[in-house]
């Protein structure tokens, strides 16, 4: 997506993003008139800046803000705002600026939880600091927060995927807050990707991003959103969806066989992922993908993240690495799968 | 245990062990006169001294030669090969020595599975290298193994564990060789230890390593071991126990209240390591402690190492963390225990 950058005479892209999801509250719990899209755009703006990407699309309901950026996406909705940027940019700088703005103009004082996650980069020598190295990430997210948490699922080696959330030491039980809602969250990052689809991706194929979403059947996926789409020129990829209660999927595509990487992520509730999983591996075709599922304990998708603990084999592919870790209300899988090799 | 080092006129030792445990074979599978008892004394003897250490005491059986080292333990039986050594230590200088002795005297011409692990050193600055940083280990081993394959478990930046094994590339299933022995390794590492226990570990309060073991409710623990104990001067504390058919326990202590360290380890197979576990934590009361249990397929602990991952309170303390991990025959659970805030 975005602008690829030129080093050496070779063209490069870190596909994989950079994902930060914070849930809000007020120090009383009363967050009756606190809503996050009370922050004005043009504060919004100057966050991206020092993300160091811009805002270029965007679709609404009441429920969410839905925006497509120049490097991936934003989904703001009253106390979830997520931010998911590929590239260089670094999100984890407009966190102080952000809980102030959270605090000025939309009435929340306090961070409930923090999810940053993000797959290993293909090349992190190109990141800019504190993205470099997760050790970096982690020191600078441990001077804002006491309780921060940071894992590394997957061989530290080979493919992983990284993580820091907050988790409190534990008080006597009943220690932890119940969720007050149902919550989940499934994630696929793929490399390796078919370059025949991933043509499809490209301004030489298609002329605008509809006929991307329909030529590639990116609409089929999860049926019924409100889909907002981007085609970059010459390549590359991003669409939001949104449905009326508020779900969201995303998709970010950078299609150079080089560096080929689609990421798929969304909050709809199912009592069975393996469909939708299986649904986007047919519509991409990785040579290799992460799976990550999030799950409270209100969750549907609870019992079936389950699955992919038991699941040596989806289709094409086999698994190389599984791992499942609680954190707080959430229960969390993490799977990684390779072609088998022809 | 051994000498604590002395460092700007404090005293410290690092109890945190480094465990190295390989399983060796033949090419041909076939390792009826292969025996790894047939490394010569001196040989091994020369191989400790490069992993900075020495042998101190032994009792052997027809099943496994168990030995107690200056710094923490070795078990040698027909085809594992068991090293567990603390302070600063350097276990990976000896593997290109210890392969080759495998080879040369023992008939072992491939190592079939091969596991690096250790807890979060407390001082890492004071290790030696390699060992100063899980990331130059990992390079070490990647140069030997290329199957290897690396793990964190727990927070990265609290308490965590450390595992680096070997993890091939699947191909189709069925895929991997089915364990021919059932096999299992439950290890406890705890920190904060009860002081007045700890006192047990000095000679200022034990004539000899017999008389602490009994003072501690050691021999208790697992019953019908034979035990090979041994005392240090001024303080700390290791035994070994085997049994008649090969299994082995060992117990690591490192007193001092500034750098308190207890390790328990063993083998021995049991449809619940639930009890074994609450009498090793009323022997030792640990302030924090880590659990791993590994299991293979045929293994009778298998179900029961799922228990951990329900266990969100035992007795005094309180889960913080728990994880599990799949890797070629066996499960791992690792989890992470506080004792509750008083």
């Amino acid at each position: 997506m975005a602008a690829t950058e030129v080093l050496n005479g070779l063209q490069f892209f870190e596909g994989v993003e950079k994902l930060l999801e914070i849930w809000f509250t007020t120090s009383d719990g009363n967050h009756k008139t606190a809503d996050l899209r009370k922050i004005p755009r043009h504060k919004l703006e100057a966050l991206m800046k020092i993300v160091r990407c811009e805002i270029i699309s965007y679709v609404k309901n009441d429920q969410i803000d839905a925006y497509v950026l120049s490097e991936s996406s934003m989904f703001v909705s009253k106390r979830r705002f997520i931010l998911k940027t590929c590239g260089t940019t670094t999100p984890l700088l407009c966190l102080e600026p952000l809980l102030l703005m959270a605090e000025q103009y939309a009435g929340f004082t306090e961070v409930e939880d923090l999810y940053y996650s993000r797959k290993n980069f293909k090349r992190p020598d190109l990141q800019v600091t504190p993205h470099q190295h997760f050790d970096q990430e982690v020191a600078l997210l441990d001077t804002l927060f006491p309780d921060g948490a940071a894992y590394c699922l997957g061989a530290v080696n080979r493919d992983c995927w990284y993580l820091y959330t907050l988790n409190p030491i534990p008080q006597r039980l009943p220690s932890l807050p119940n969720p007050d809602e149902p919550d989940q969250t499934l994630e696929i990052m793929m490399t390796d990707l078919d370059p025949e689809i991933m043509s499809i991706f490209t301004k030489e194929e298609c002329l605008n991003a509809t006929e991307a979403t329909k030529k590639a059947g990116i609409d089929k996926i999860i049926p019924n959103m409100i889909i907002d789409d981007f085609l970059f020129n010459p390549c590359g990829y991003s669409m939001n969806g949104v449905t009326k209660n508020g779900c969201y999927m995303t998709i970010h595509i950078t299609p150079e066989p080089d560096f080929s990487y689609v990421s798929f992520e969304t909050n709809v509730p199912s009592s069975s992922y393996k469909e939708i999983i299986s649904k986007v591996l047919e519509t991409f075709n990785p040579g290799k993908f992460t799976v990550t599922v999030f799950s409270n304990q209100l969750s549907p998708t609870k019992d079936t993240s389950k699955e992919l603990l038991f699941l040596n084999q989806l289709a094409d592919w086999q698994r190389r690495d599984v791992q499942q870790c609680s954190i707080k209300n959430y229960d969390l899988v993490y799977a990684f799968f390779c072609r088998f090799p022809s």
